[in-house]
C-alpha cells in the first residue's frame, strides 16, 4: 500500500484535483491520500493559507472579517462548482469556518485553528469529489484517527501512541482522504505542525501504516542536483539517500523542510517525489541505501543569511572549557548554531542571522566580553553556506580538491571550510554576494564535465 | 640590549661554551645570557638532565646514588678541565648537588630541585669561565633576582611582580649569566617551568628587561618551512609572525614549545632564532608584523597521535545544547580537545590520543551513550593533523585549492578539514600512514614551484 501526499499546487483548483483523482485511482495501492490546503493556481495567486491568516488577523482586531471569510469560501466554492459538486458541501465548509471563528478567545490557538481549516475543509471537499465520481472514499479527521501530538502551538511533535492508532486506518476498505498539517493534543486541542506540516502528516501516516511507499506529489518532476534558480535546467536526481536528502534540505534545498520526512526515514519507508502534472516521470526516490552512479556528489545546496561570531584569545586552548562556555552562553540566549570551525587561538560559531535581534546581539557581545575575556570578538555578516552532498564523498579522493578548485575558478574566496570524518557533506562559507558564482562553478565541475573518480 | 638564551647543545661542552663566549662578547648589547643544562655532545650522548633524573630516582629508592652523582659531576669536571678553570668550581658544584640530595623528604619537589641543579650549576660554571677570560660577568640566581612563580611543581607560571623585580637586572654593569628552567614561589620553594623551560626563562627576562631582541641560540640555522625529517633541505624561514610561529609550534614544529615564547610575544619583543655553531647565518626573526613575500604560506606543520570522537544523532541540531553537553563531558573528564568539525547530524571532536587512557575511554564512551543517547559513537585513531600556516592565507584566493589538490596528488584521502574565518591556518586531518606523503606534496606545491597567487 502507498500513502500519497498532494501539496498545495496539486490541489489548488478543480483541474488539479481531477489530476489527483486520476493519479490515485490509477493504482489500487494508493489507499491513503493526504492533502494540503488549496495553493497557488498561478504565480501571483494567493494561497488559501495566506487568505486564512488575513482572516484570523482581521477577526482578532475587529471582531468581524466578513470580506476575508468570503474570499476563503470563494476559493472552495469555485472548486466545488467546477467539480460539479452539490451546494451543501460549500455550506458545510462555511459553517465550519464560522465555528472556528468563535474560538477567538484563545488568541494563541486561534491562528492554528483557522489555518488548519484550510487543509481540513479541502480534505472534505476532495473526499466528496471522489464519492461523486462513484469511488469509495471517505474524509477522515485526525482526531477520529488518533493522530495525537504534543501541545506546542505551531510546533506539534507526534506522540508515539499515534502510530498504533493510525495503523487501524488499514482496516478502511475505501480511499482515505486525510487533511495534512495538524493533529490533536491528548486534551483534544487542535495543534499544527511546524514548517512542512502536510509532508509531516504524510510521513507519519506512511510510517504508522507500514506503507510500501510514501509518494510526495508536488509540481516538479524530481529533486534537482542544484537550485534551478541558480543553474538553468539542472540534472535530476533519480535516487538519493535519507541522509543526503536531509543534508540538502537543511541548507536551503526547496523541496522539503529538513525534518518533514523524519517519521518515514525512521521507519525506513522509501519516499518518492513525483509531479502531479507529469505523473509518468519517474521522480526521485529517497531510500535508506542507494547504488552509487560514479559521481560521489549527489547535489549542491546553498543558503544565505548566516553570520559568524569570531572569538580570538591567545592561549585559548590552555583554558579548559573555553569552547564549552561560549556554547553555553549561546544556549542560555536561546541561539542554535550550525558549525564551529576553530583555529588554535580562535573559535568561529556560525549561526542563522535572523535569530540575532539587535538586543540579543548586544547582550551576547557583552557576555562574551565579560565572561570569556577574549582578545577580540567580531560578528561577520552576510555569509552564505554551500553544502556539497554525497554519501560516497568521504571515500573518494579528490572531491575536496575538485570543489575547492571550482570555487577558486569562480574567483571566490573561501572564508570557512568544515568537513568532518564520516560525513556525507562538505561545507564552505563564502560571502553572500559570491555564492551563486561559486555554486555554478561547483555544479559545472561535478555535473557538466564527465566525472573521473 | 639583548637577552640571549643558549640551549642544551650550545652549552654541552667546553668547545660549545667557547662559542657562546665569542658570540656574547662580540656584541656589547648581549648583556643577559640564559643557559640550559649541558645537553648532548653527540647523538648518542646522555643529557645532563637525564643523568639528574637517574640520580634522583636512584637516591629516592636506595638512599644513596654515588655512581649516578659521580656521572653528573664528571660532566661538569670535564667541561671545567677543558676550560682550564680552577678545581674549586667543581667542588662547589658537587657540594651544591650534595645539598640538593638532602631535600629528598619532599618527594614531589625533590625531582624539580635536582633537575634545576643542571641549569643552575652550568650557569655558575659559565660565569666562572667568562670571568677567567677577564670579562666582567656574574652568575645571578633566580631567587635573588626575584623570578617569582606559582607553586605548581613542574608547571610553574610566572607571577606578575617578577617583571618589576627582574627589570632591576638592567642596573648590572657586567654580563649576567642566568640559569633557565626554574624560579621560586613566594614561599621560597624552587619550582620548574613546564616544557620549554629555559626558553620561558629567556622570554620572561626579555619581556621584563624590555630588551630590544630576544635571541634564542640553538643548533639550527633557522626555523624551516617544513619538518626536515620529512623534506630534505627545506626552505629556511627568514621572518614569521608570533601567530604563525605559534600555529607552527602547536602542531609538532620542533623548535619551540608552543607557549614558551609567550612572555616575549605579549611584550612585543622580537625574537631571533640563531645557530650557535653558525652565528653569522641571519636566522629567523619572529615579529608582531611582517612584510609578505608573495607566498601566502609560511610553513607546514604536522603531528601524529590524534584521535577523533565521532558522534552521530539524527536531528542533533534540534537538540539545543547537544554540542555543549558533549564538550562538558570532555571537560569533566579532564580532556582538552583541538577541533570540532561538524555535520548536520554529527559532531567530531579531535583530541590528542595520549590523554585517553583505556579506563577514561570506557567511561567517556559510557557517558556519551547514556547522557547524549546518540545513534552512533565511534573513536577513530591514528589521525595526523597537518597545519598550513600563513597570515596572508585567508586573503588569498586559491590557497585551499592548491593545498587540497596537493594532498590529492599524493593520493591521500582527507578525513577532515577545518578552516575558520580570519584564521592564519588551515587544518587537514589524514591517516598517520599518509601524513608524510601529504606534507611532501603540499611543500612542493607551495615552496618548490614558483608561487602564482
Amino acid at each position: 500500500m502507498k500513502v500519497s501526499k498532494f501539496g498545495g499546487s496539486s490541489v489548488a483548483s478543480a483541474e488539479q484535483i481531477r489530476k489527483v483523482f486520476d493519479i490515485v485511482t490509477s493504482d489500487e495501492e494508493r489507499r491513503i491520500v493526504v492533502v494540503s490546503a488549496p495553493g497557488k493556481r498561478f504565480s501571483d495567486d494567493v494561497k488559501t493559507t495566506d487568505l486564512l491568516i488575513a482572516l484570523a488577523e482581521k477577526y482578532l482586531q475587529y471582531g468581524e472579517a466578513q470580506k476575508e471569510l468570503e474570499a476563503v469560501i470563494a476559493r472552495y466554492r469555485d472548486i466545488a462548482d467546477q467539480l460539479e459538486l452539490e451546494e451543501d458541501i460549500v455550506a458545510e465548509i462555511e459553517e465550519d469556518f464560522q465555528a472556528r471563528l468563535q474560538l477567538s478567545d484563545d488568541t494563541e490557538r486561534f491562528l492554528d485553528c483557522i489555518k488548519a481549516g484550510g487543509e481540513d475543509n479541502n480534505a472534505k471537499l476532495i473526499a466528496r469529489y471522489f464519492q461523486s465520481c462513484g469511488v469509495k472514499a471517505e474524509y477522515v479527521n485526525p482526531k477520529e484517527a488518533g493522530l495525537l501530538v504534543s501541545d506546542e502551538v505551531g510546533n506539534a511533535q507526534v506522540l508515539q501512541e499515534s502510530y498504533d492508532h493510525l495503523y487501524r486506518l488499514r482496516e478502511k476498505t475505501g480511499i482515505v482522504i486525510f487533511p495534512g498539517f495538524f493533529g490533536y493534543s491528548p486534551e483534544g486541542n487542535l495543534v499544527t505542525f511546524p514548517r512542512g506540516g502536510s509532508d509531516i502528516t504524510g510521513a507519519i501516516l506512511a510510517a504508522a501504516l507500514k506503507a510500501d511507499l510514501y509518494e510526495n506529489f508536488t509540481d516538479v518532476d524530481s529533486v534537482y542536483a542544484v537550485n534551478p534558480n541558480i543553474v538553468d535546467h539542472p540534472k535530476e536526481i533519480t535516487e538519493l539517500t535519507y541522509k543526503e536528502m536531509r543534508e540538502l534540505s537543511y541548507a536551503g534545498f526547496g523541496v522539503f523542510h529538513e525534518e518533514a520526512l523524519a517519521p518515514a526515514f525512521r521507519a525506513k519507508i522509501p519516499v518518492c517525489v513525483k509531479n502531479t502534472n507529469n505523473p509518468k516521470a519517474p521522480g526521485t526516490m529517497i531510500v535508506a541505501k542507494r547504488r552509487t552512479n560514479g559521481n560521489p556528489v549527489v547535489g549542491i545546496a546553498s543558503d544565505n543569511g548566516f553570520l559568524n561570531i569570531y572569538v580570538e584569545k591567545y592561549l585559548m586552548n590552555r583554558e579548559i572549557g573555553f569552547g564549552r562556555k561560549l556554547l553555553q552562553i549561546l544556549e542560555e540566549e536561546g541561539l542554535s548554531y550550525e558549525h564551529t570551525p576553530s583555529g588554535i587561538d580562535s573559535l568561529n560559531v556560525i549561526l542563522r542571522a535572523k535569530q540575532l535581534t539587535e538586543e540579543k546581539e548586544a547582550r551576547l557581545f557583552d557576555r562574551i566580553q565579560t565572561e570569556l575575556e577574549p582578545d577580540k570578538v567580531k560578528i561577520e555578516r552576510n555569509i552564505a553556506l554551500i553544502m556539497i552532498v554525497g554519501e560516497a564523498m568521504n571515500k573518494t579522493i579528490g572531491v575536496a580538491a575538485k570543489a575547492v578548485s571550482a570555487i577558486q575558478n569562480a574567483n571566490v574566496n573561501i572564508a570557512m571550510i568544515n568537513q568532518g570524518s564520516s560525513e556525507v557533506s562538505m561545507m564552505f562559507g563564502v560571502k553572500e554576494s559570491d555564492v551563486e558564482n561559486a555554486v555554478r562553478s561547483i555544479y559545472q565541475a561535478f555535473f557538466e564535465k564527465a566525472y573521473v573518480s
